[in-house]
């Protein structure tokens, strides 16, 4: 029989080399966000169906990945919908099981609760470059602080985390979900047009201002409206944000967090006020944020608050926010671009040529990995010349051969 | 509307105190596989269902978590099988993901391939206490070693991880399937009768000689038979071995397994042959082995070798050992039993009073954080004695008032 051995499709193997570098990652990240007071909490990748079909997952809902039931719970019939046959699901994202998780066990946390998450979340996308159908996410959230001191302590600690693993010339967005509106409804739009032309706004780093006008033309939008929404953007910029037609906090609170993010930044990114960022996810209430890397301003990390969220779940009206690393994307990077250090320069190989030798050869190993080597005992070869210098392929850095001089010598280029 | 906001049945959340214990202990244990030379992969939690329902999966196949087919490719009838409805699974174990990996990977691996994998596995288990629906597994598998020094550095290394986390007097206890087997067919019975004796001979631990005498005479077993099979195994022992009939490798590879075991641990746990040990998985071809800790021979790790396993996907014949941690046993342990040192002691509070600070706050904070502390900064309450005192509850061990003389202070008991 011939069996496939690639893992599904849209999904990948993470092979050892990789592995160290995410792992070396993981910890440093963790490090920092621990070092702020953050916890780390995991909750399961299987979620109640209903639970998750209830939730304000957008177009992630679309991309569910559902469990069939089991046993006799399984009834198959014409027309079984979705929910006869399934009764859970594979998370999509981190946010809402952290949700589910507070009002569960608020009474055992602290309160603000920080929380860290790192793990794997599901999303059956199209498979394309760069896509996949599991991948990691790296979150960190605050719930129950509605001051900005939130907004400000997640930006300033997610960009302590980028700098930590060699991230530098990135730029942190941030815009307000009510700012936005404010300038779509104060140019003739409707409040329940505001989503659509967001959806549109959003492109604009892509198609540029005469990509969005056409769009929006297209939808059928009055011209002159058009107009307006486009000076009103063009002309907004943190100098002006008081004289919109919003709240004064609200304005007052995001000049606040571009201003301590400034004074408390020395170097290596900056922050800007970012009118158009928009941000999809439906569950955003007030500050939103992103973070770009690079000549293509790529993003790599993003965020925001979402104050209703929590409180729709537990019945308890709970302000909430949260930023987000790309963890796929930051590897991807870092594999490619950065020169992260790796562990590797502590791999030894401890050649022996008798197995009957094994107890020797082990306490002689034991002695070089008390000294901080990693160490692997390897059955020598006929050719060991040529051994020892393929050992270099495997990242090996240095070599010895028991029996012989047994001086562990560095493997040489 | 009423949510249920419990964890998926038979699942749990983990929160931040047991977070961090098992981030410690897997800290711990991935340091010393490392320093052996075993490299970590990562496979996706859902695997292909064709993969998994052909595989040599036993019992676990029964619970196999199966995820609905998407979009069109979903077409239901009054008939419709399992794989008809769905294209992939949750993983049962990390073995399969591991030979999978193997076969299509094995030109950039290392030969032999010693892997570690730390990584959550599902099976739609009954729920009962301890047992989970969603758990997590810790292995190590050396692939392309027939030798057994593979067996050695298995053991050797599970045991060392285990001591590191505080475990002692532990007991491995070994056997090799070709001896179980062996002693039933040289009683009287059949090739084909090894695997149902087997499955009786295994509970000995829980209902005693009598218990499996009683049970085999219920499943139809020749009494003769059974009195020469437990007479058998009651006499067998290290010393008279050599007497089976099996070849001399086997025994030989065992007693030289046990007397290297011994040479290495100077303490902490002992090695035994217990020729009643059958281990559940289906797909052993040689030496089994497993870990019993406390009073009540509890296991906390099992493995052996499995030689056939790769072969039957890469068509390729390749020896493979692999050991197994139960992860989700040591950490109960750990949590219920042991003092496994935490990282709390390094917890601090900067309480502020004002909003307006919090530049400040933040630098102030980040001088601590340099002295290696993990700083939370926290609103102080007009009670602020009573707020410090409740810090405890949240294990904080320092605090400082900014502001006030900004001193850092250990909370009292």
């Amino acid at each position: 029989m011939n069996i496939n051995t690639n893992p599904v499709r849209g999904t990948r193997d993470i092979a050892p080399l990789e592995m160290e570098i995410r792992d070396q990652m993981q910890q440093m990240i963790l490090e920092v966000y621990r070092s702020h007071g953050f916890e780390r909490i995991e909750t399961p990748v299987i979620e109640n169906l209903d639970f998750l079909m209830n939730s304000d997952g957008g177009e992630n809902l679309k991309m569910l990945f559902t469990v069939l039931r089991r046993g006799e719970k399984l009834k198959i019939h014409e027309e079984s919908s979705i929910k006869d046959l399934c009764d859970i699901g594979l998370r999509y994202d981190l946010t809402l099981p952290l949700s589910r998780f507070y009002a569960n066990n608020k009474d055992i946390l602290q309160y603000p609760f920080k929380a860290v998450q790192i793990d794997n979340v599901f999303r059956s996308e199209r498979p394309q470059k760069g896509r996949f159908r599991s991948f990691k996410q790296c979150d960190i959230d605050i719930i129950g602080e509605k001051s900005e001191v939130a907004e400000i302590e997640l930006i300033y600690t997610t960009a302590k985390a980028l700098k930590k693993l060699g991230f530098d010339d990135f730029v942190v967005r941030i815009n307000d979900r009510r700012i936005l509106s404010s300038v779509i409804i104060s140019s003739g739009f409707s409040e329940e047009e505001v989503s659509s032309i967001s959806i549109v706004l959003d492109k604009l780093d892509k198609i540029g201002v005469d990509g969005v006008k056409e769009e929006l033309i297209k939808k059928g939008y009055d011209q002159t409206n058009i107009d307006l929404l486009i000076k009103g953007f063009t002309n907004l910029n943190e100098e002006n944000i008081g004289q919109l037609t919003v709240e004064e906090d609200v304005s007052k609170a995001l000049i606040s967090v571009i201003t301590s993010i400034r004074s408390l930044c020395q170097s290596g990114y900056k922050i800007i006020f970012d009118p158009t960022l928009v941000r999809g996810m439906g569950y955003y209430t007030g500050q939103i944020f992103e973070i770009t890397y690079g000549p293509y301003g790529f993003s790599i990390a993003g965020g925001g608050r979402y104050d209703n969220m929590i409180g729709n779940i537990s019945k308890e009206s709970i302000p909430a926010v949260g930023f987000s690393i790309g963890f796929e994307r930051i590897a991807t990077i870092l594999l490619e671009e950065k020169n992260i250090s790796r562990e590797n320069d502590k791999k030894a190989a401890v050649l022996y040529f008798d197995e009957e030798n094994i107890v020797e050869v082990v306490q002689k190993s034991d002695e070089l990995r008390n000294c901080g080597y990693n160490v692997s005992m390897i059955i020598a070869k006929k050719k060991l010349a040529k051994q020892i210098n393929g050992l270099k392929d495997s990242n090996y850095k240095y070599f010895m051969v028991f029996g012989k001089d047994e001086v562990l010598k560095e493997i040489e280029d």
